[in-house]
């Protein structure tokens, strides 16, 4: 069955008589139709899902990346020469997530038309092909703001005692949870961003 | 072009009259015999790259896990009741590392009777499907392990002030330069896998 559907790709002059193939052409356009109704209805229903899923990681990786941007904390003592702060910017693993999972938001926004295009022509592969390209190296991106986050907050709850790095969330809890909520948002973006890739490859397909 | 080749998957009984139609499947067998040569040619090409970048890919997880694994570093000084010693157990995200690039590394090496699949019949849809969903999974762990990795190794080449957390490659030089390699190798593993998702979404995409 698949190896007759290449056939038809070629386009070459077919070497049957005009009269009959014109009658197979006609028949063919009628069950063009239907299967193209057929398959652009699951084909659709995917790609409306993909769209409704780019919403909820825009707001998703909006919220991590804010959540992290505006995370802050002062310790309610001082003395005369240091105020205890701690922001997202006294560690450049937190100021690479602000930064990454708000590229990661922006793409989501700018791949939003491609995906009304899946919508209005789900046999289309050129958009299918790039969000699936762009999607891949979107989350590349987004889980390793995750991950390395995720480390750094791991190392402020628990320290290490082996490199004498100690807890700092014992002091500074009001940030550790904010913090820790971010990467948890992240992460949920990530698993969205896998959904997503699954949807395109799907879709991809001949069906 | 695109809609007519969707038609043939439907396989209902034509409505044109037998004699015609033989003629016609057979003008289609020989028409289908090029396409399959041509589609499949570079369907087939695409598919020995993704077995060798798969192999490539396997050398560097191995070694990217045995590197971490295997670094340690014992300083030429000691106390009488403490030596001064780094491994990849002193820290979790080192273990994750160890851990996670080995599963991804054993992955790549089951994956590799699916990609054999994929040479011998370029056109069959369900390897490729298959391949590059799991890939897609895989791809988000290794990311996470070198991410994670790479946040503590700059913590361990930098420190950080803010926390009062030292640096510690000043030293443990030999172990903070194994470590670092471990974590490009593992980064040079996420570029192929991202390569393999892509050959994988190109040979998904009817030609």
């Amino acid at each position: 069955m698949t190896k007759e559907s290449t056939t038809i790709d070629v386009g070459e002059p077919s070497t049957v008589t005009k009269s009959s193939s014109h009658v197979v052409v006609d028949a063919k356009k009628k069950k063009g139709f239907v299967a193209a109704a057929a398959g652009g209805g699951y084909k659709r229903g995917l790609a409306i899902f993909d769209f409704l899923l780019r919403l909820a990681a825009i707001g998703i990786t909006i919220a991590a990346s804010s959540l992290m941007f505006t995370a802050e904390e002062t310790l309610p003592f001082f003395t005369q020469f240091l105020q205890f702060q701690a922001g997202y910017d006294d560690d450049p693993t937190f100021q690479f997530f602000v930064i990454a999972t708000a590229i990661v938001a922006g793409y989501l926004l700018l791949s939003l038309p491609f995906s009304i295009v899946t919508i209005v022509r789900p046999q289309a592969v050129a958009p299918r092909l790039i969000l699936l390209i762009s999607d891949t190296v979107v989350v590349t991106l987004n889980t390793a703001a995750a991950a390395a986050a995720a480390a750094i907050v791991y190392l402020a709850h628990n320290g290490n005692a082996n490199t004498n790095w100690l807890p700092i969330c014992q002091q500074f809890g009001d940030f550790c949870q904010a913090v820790s909520t971010a990467v948890v948002a992240a992460s949920i973006a990530v698993s969205f961003f896998i959904l997503l890739i699954v949807i395109s490859a799907i879709s991809l397909k001949r069906h």
